[in-house]
């Protein structure tokens, strides 16, 4: 039922308040399995009681997988212009290892993250994996690459550690500096416990197969 | 039963052979619950199915907590130099949000990991997310950094995305290009069907806490 569109994404006509239905007990899933995460890295209970858990954790697998899709989940795109990545690694809302990362966009042209992190995300005892921080400022800086209205692809990401970031609540931010040609030029930065703590810079690029369907598009007098 | 050390390290005096046997039952569980991450972002199973799995995971999640950890877990040091990061966002044997990476040096220089993507590391449709190929990157770049034999903290990060790296076995390559003074420049490549995908550059930094502890040994003529 899902049809192929450029750049891999799919035609799926699954209306918009339908996607929206199945959230309702899909992410519940989904911050459940992200709170076992977490309770696996920090529980002290015997061996015995964690092997009785592995267990149960993997029998849920098995119901789990009783139906399922062949591969990854892709990027779906309704008849209503609904956009749904289930799957992504930063901001996939049925994805538990993603961080629980929400973007939201100022309407000055800052797109910004409050997110908290935990016993998941450590890299430096106590701080913040900067590899982390990355996935973070990728996903956000790219968000706010395409809000200048054309998908872009990241092309190169700069990220300056200035101090270590320390788990628990943090800001991101990231808005457009400039666009050059076929580059949009994003700068970001994140800051915890009141001071900025990594600066970066990304350029993103229009990808080729969104150049080619514009070009289509405008030889057919269909686009704009 | 842990000391502080600097850097935020915790001196723990549990012998190597006893952190082995915990990790024994420990990671089977961390991949048991990885494993459930990718069946929570494919499942088609029906809406009661998947209330019915969300209890379950709620319940073993509730047994896990019965006895744990206040906060993150940690890098633990041990008297025999073993040193283990159980939780790591990267590489934590009991972290199932971490992908599944393991890192070997070659003996010639060169620290590399094999590692396979799937569904929770999607970004563009069927295509690993530029952020969790930086946050490998980053990872694989410090190790290969602090193999200098000094401890190196991430200052700059530049990631050249080249082509998109498609879900499923890759490599990634770090190697240290050159020292200077203070600082270790790492070079990196990820892989993916035979062609260099991406490309990055790091500038490592020894931290303060490492030029002040061995300054500290020089002065009290114990260090080397």
């Amino acid at each position: 039922v899902s049809g192929g569109a450029p750049g891999g994404f799919s035609f799926t006509p699954l209306p918009t308040a339908e996607v929206r239905r199945q959230e309702g007990y899909l992410v519940p899933l989904a911050d459940a399995v992200r709170d076992l995460v977490d309770a696996t890295i920090r529980s002290t209970v015997p061996e015995a009681e964690v092997r009785e858990v592995t267990a149960l954790v993997e029998a849920a697998t098995e119901r789990l997988r009783a139906r399922q899709l062949d591969g990854a989940a892709g990027v779906h795109l309704n008849g209503e212009g609904y956009s749904w990545q289930w799957g992504n690694a930063a901001v996939g809302l049925r994805n538990a290892a993603a961080p629980p990362m929400r973007i939201e966009a100022d309407g000055a042209g800052v797109h910004r993250a409050d997110v908290t992190l935990g016993a998941a995300h450590e890299g430096p005892p106590g701080k913040v994996h900067g590899g982390v921080l990355a996935l973070l400022l990728d996903h956000l800086m790219g968000v706010a690459a395409s809000s200048g209205r054309r998908p872009t692809l990241t092309g190169t990401l700069t990220i300056r550690y200035r101090s270590a970031t320390g788990l628990g609540p943090l800001r991101a931010e990231a808005w457009i500096d400039r666009e050059e040609g076929l580059k949009t030029v994003v700068l970001a930065r994140v800051a915890a416990a009141g001071a900025t703590t990594v600066e970066a810079e990304g350029v993103f690029v229009v990808p080729r197969w969104a150049r080619e369907y514009a070009a289509r598009e405008r030889a057919n007098g269909t686009g704009g």
